[in-house]
């Protein structure tokens, strides 16, 4: 599993205070704590006013980089602000996002072509986001084949299937599913990743619903997740299912978790 | 889902201790405990020395019937156990089990013909338990004629695919969805069940493995378990999980057992 840190982002309030305060020191232990519990990348998202959007993400780039080497993922639904921000990245890291909407490869893949960036790419187009997993795999070889005639390697891509809420869709984890499936028969080689919490919006006790689409999800292929390692449910669901899945021959990664304490401490 | 609960069996340390003390208490809390968390079956089952097996089932059956009305799920390797304590039922409830060993056909079925017992079928024979989903699906084709030889609706049939453990054999999860998916698409009127934790027997953190391993089955179709409904995380994984499969509609089951204090209490 390729781990995304989900955690400084300006949309969880508590992230956001810390972001309004310039709480320094609350920043680099998301960054130290999400690194040391496995994260592969490290989202950051300003969450803030658009007018202040650049100077956010600046002061939190510069920040986490101070802190741990750990490669960004460059989270914004404005692609001038993400282009931008790349030059302040020390090392490639994965661009957060592009989709089918209007602009948004066009601005992106070719500045991150002949580079080692690495892209998200959401299934959604100027019709929305659809429901149908048909639909889904058809904008997903869309954009994968953008991402190719720019140089992109498939595992450069990383595929979001957008799952909707499951409280006001019964069928979201199904069709997520479904065009995992259909998208990784296609690209063995693409990466499947996706915002765990989305699915449980409006939903009490949010953990249960999150570490069982993550189990779920991953049965069907998917391999990433934008999700908070320092969660130990949420770890302990990742490493118990990829042993289930037969992804960790002799269950290594799973007993060496449970030695170091990352899976199964008292609290956990 | 349909839940036997695990918890009355002389096989857990805890409960060999109260039953070897004749402690009363501690069944009737066991019987009480696993109905007030939803257990549809209540297993119950000896462990102990073979000479004092019959006592041992009188005396649990007995209490278990005077706390509870839930039915009980009467568990003995020996036939003619079963067929002893059967009389001391109250009301039909499920034999645990019959398998394709010699005789044990033979003896159980004619005597549940025409009432309304149901019976747990082990897909297990003279050569062994198979590994193989192919085997597995073949030993299960055969019971399932069998007891519908003898007047069995296809409901009253539990398939017990009897998974192996994963500390010895990788593939434990894999091949026991894929036995549940052959089942399930030639049957889908039988009930698949499973003893949850012996997948992760010689592991560490148990309960992580059993909760990711009940997930994962229920995605592949399994629709009972033999399993410790009082556990806060194996609750939150029924429920989450049967919410994201679409077996539950708008979520209500969820929502009324988080309401209920059945999920996401404080503990949980």
């Amino acid at each position: 599993m390729i781990i995304i840190g989900e955690k400084i982002n300006g949309f969880i309030p508590a992230t956001l205070k810390a972001i309004e305060s310039r709480d320094e020191g609350y920043i680099r232990e998301l960054a130290k704590k999400q690194t040391e519990f496995g994260a592969d990348y490290l989202d950051v998202c300003a969450g803030t006013a658009p007018e202040i959007e650049r100077d956010t993400l600046t002061w939190l780039i510069d920040l986490v980089q101070d802190t741990v080497e750990t490669p960004l993922c460059i989270d914004s639904s404005d692609v001038n602000v993400i282009l931008e921000m790349m030059p302040l990245a020390k090392r490639p890291g994965l661009i957060n996002s592009i989709s089918g909407e209007a602009g948004k490869c066009e601005a992106i893949l070719p500045k991150i072509e002949g580079t080692d960036w690495k892209v998200v790419a959401l299934t959604c187009d100027k019709n929305g986001i659809p429901t149908d997993p048909e639909v889904k795999f058809e904008i997903a070889k869309t954009l994968i084949a953008q991402a190719q005639d720019h140089g992109l390697s498939l595992d450069s891509i990383f595929i979001d299937p957008l799952v909707t809420t499951l409280a006001t869709t019964g069928t979201s984890l199904l069709s997520f599913n479904e065009a995992v499936r259909k998208i990784k028969g296609a690209f063995p080689e693409v990466h499947i990743t996706s915002g765990l919490s989305n699915i449980s919006f409006g939903m009490p006790f949010r953990k249960a619903i999150n570490t069982q689409f993550l189990a779920l999800a991953m049965s069907a292929g998917m391999d990433s997740a934008i999700m908070d390692p320092t969660s130990p449910d949420m770890r302990a669901t990742l490493y118990a299912t990829d042993a289930l899945l037969g992804n960790d021959d002799y269950c290594m990664n799973y007993l060496t978790a449970y030695r170091n304490g990352v899976i199964g401490a008292k609290k956990a």
